[in-house]
């Protein structure tokens, strides 16, 4: 097979349907969505067997249980799947809205549409499932998309493939509106990302390294989210019980997500009084703490961070601690080590909330809430593709919104330029 | 000179500096930019000395007369400079504001906050007067900036950089808000597109190649502008005098803009009636026609058009014209040859120039009026740093809201994840 022509012919029709799906109907879109549901209900024991033969063969190439457990199609994440396509089709449509027309002094009326971005590659590892969850938000948002998954999951997203294409058959639109990459040759992923002509944008999912990677040999933009050092700073003055609540929910509510706080930040005033509470709470929930030379004076349990503890996502019961002078040298540590990620205050004081807000050069700043929040979901975005710690177009949870552009619309009566 | 080390000072002066600007109140970087006006006129001396320096050595190398003209600082040039630096300083601040801020469930607020991009790079050519609008645009919208001319200007960009220096200092701001690199070695260039640590994003300013050739080295963002290939559509049964007019002002008004119009497509209902009397006007206006076959046999002065003419930018008095079946053959054409900057129908029909807006993949689409209005000054953006083809973060002409970005704010009251 011929990787080049096979992807140059994925990306030639990926650009025409993108067309066309960008000039449908919200109402065909969403006929899709809910006919693609029907067709992966319908098609259980066939993708059951696709993905008993990818466990099958996973499990004799000798992969480890996490990775088996992320490529396994249980019902219940079949189910989950079914859901998810009612949700994106039941969410507002975000294409052609037209905001911000107004008249200028020439007669010209000048706004902005709200477009979809044209073509979008998924990278991804081998969860079946962000077939589904990744092709449904974008063709929600009028995008064609080109998903590319591990290749451990071929079988089940090649059956996974075949429901989305009758999904978007029934609805009247282009098969090539949803493409799977059907070889599992690296050249593939080297291919997609270098296409420019067919390929608007790259969203990746997955470890650091694989989207350090990709990023660095795209030709085209990539929306990415590389990792999750996020803070929590508790202020002068903060409501103790409020503090400790906060910093034990963000450490340790999920341990392995990219919005759990990685390093806690203690003002110098609030030390001595709060971090023996904070450290029995973290030592009941079997958390380590590596501190700063003040934290260590006053925690005897807990070990000397080195310099690479701040810049650490453990993603793991650890916990790097660390004793500041007060909001300026906080704002400062996180402003250094801190990934863009999300940050957090737990304050009292107005003044400071404010400038914390400000000036933590993240994509989700918080005030006297948990990191945990940084969500496409408790955010109320529906859903999500990703977070991205990028600065340029989407910053954070990125749903239908991050997944399209606004272009500018002129509405004239003859009007010539003098 | 180490190139390397002098270009990374530069870059972890700009990233500190990038911090209290960005906290910066809306009155000090006002302050600063009247300042710098004030600076500006009082150097005029300084500047007219240096800007005869550059003269001298750019004709002495054998510049060509519409570099040379670039070159030139004239007191009308400066008197432009201080007016533009009045006209940002009057513009509203677009940084800090919050909006979109919903109670969710969970009970916390999440909201948007337009911030600062931090450190922008600018790549231009020997145009000094550049050297103040990109820096004066990129610090009211709270940026560090770092200024990378053509080296025939040195001499005038760095007497016009200790202009910018006193009005910063005037309002209590870093100098290194604003550098000027001041080596014409072309490594700087290299260096300053590849330090993502330091540098957010880069706005080149100038030819296709200086572009090209910036975009493919980059390791940090860039928003580009390539090229205008502006088309204008006639459509069926348009207004002929209004198809005329907004014809003739598109190509006509000044031929070396991005927005004029390159290729001309009629709707072929309206060629036999339309084609001589728009051949009279652009004959008599001295703009050579290449047309399709159709066009030809219309217009027996017409040179028969090359596939080549399709994609070219002429930016002189050359204009391609084609007859189209119809809409739909419009928009093809178009979404094919068209440079996504801007293009325009003429038309009355209400379904037709919604399509058109719809499906017209173009940073700026318009209809009933001339391409010509795809600017900054026109939209009512005050001002512009360029106008970007791109489609991620900003589209089309690119001003103080494109040189910022939002972050997700989070308000709560103590809320924890469940």
């Amino acid at each position: 097979m011929d990787v080049e022509q096979y992807m140059t012919g994925l990306g030639r029709a990926a650009r025409t349907a993108s067309r066309q799906v960008a000039a449908s109907s919200t109402a065909a879109r969403n006929e899709a969505l809910l006919a693609t549901r029907d067709a992966l209900d319908g098609a259980r024991a066939a993708l059951a067997e696709a993905n008993a033969g990818d466990m099958e063969r996973g499990r004799s190439r000798g992969l480890d249980a996490p990775l088996l457990d992320r490529l396994e199609l249980t019902p219940a994440r079949i189910d989950t799947m079914l859901e998810g396509l009612a949700q994106v089709a039941a969410l507002p449509d975000p294409v052609g809205s037209i905001t911000d027309l107004n008249t200028r002094p020439s007669g010209i009326q000048v706004g902005r549409m709200r477009v979809p971005l044209g073509v979008i590659g998924i990278i991804y590892e081998s969860r079946p499932n962000v077939t589904v969850e990744a092709a449904s938000l974008c063709l929600k948002a009028g995008n064609a998309t080109i998903l590319r998954g591990g290749s451990e999951a071929l079988a089940s997203n090649c059956a996974i493939a075949a429901c989305l294409t009758r999904g978007l058959e029934a609805a009247g639109l282009p098969a090539a509106a949803v493409q799977v990459v059907e070889t599992a040759d690296r050249a593939a992923v080297s291919q997609l990302i270098t296409m420019p002509d067919y390929v608007d944008v790259i969203v990746p999912r997955g470890g650091k390294g694989l989207i350090e990677r990709i990023s660095a040999e795209a030709k085209v933009p990539v929306i990415k989210h590389l990792d999750g050092v996020c803070h929590v700073y508790i202020d002068d003055g903060a409501d103790e019980e409020m503090a400790l609540a906060i910093a034990v929910n963000a450490k340790t509510q999920r341990y392995g997500t990219c919005n759990t706080m990685e390093t806690l930040l203690v003002a110098q005033s609030m030390a001595a009084g709060n971090l023996p509470r904070l450290a029995a709470a973290f030592a009941a929930a079997g958390v380590e703490l590596r501190g700063c030379e003040q934290t260590c004076a006053l925690l005897p349990d807990a070990i000397p961070a080195t310099e690479d503890d701040w810049h650490e996502e453990y993603l793991g019961p650890v916990l790097a601690v660390k004793v500041v002078s007060g909001l300026d040298e906080a704002i400062a540590h996180i402003n250094t080590y801190s990934s863009l990620h999300t940050d957090a205050i737990v304050t009292r004081d107005h003044g400071r909330a404010m400038r914390f807000l400000r000036e933590v050069d993240s994509s989700s700043v918080m005030v006297n809430a948990s990191t945990r929040f940084a969500d496409g979901f408790e955010y109320g975005l529906g859903a999500e593709i990703g977070i991205s710690t990028d600065k340029l177009h989407a910053r954070g949870p990125v749903g239908l919104e991050g997944l399209t552009s606004r272009k500018y619309v002129v509405l004239g009566a003859g009007q010539v330029r003098t």
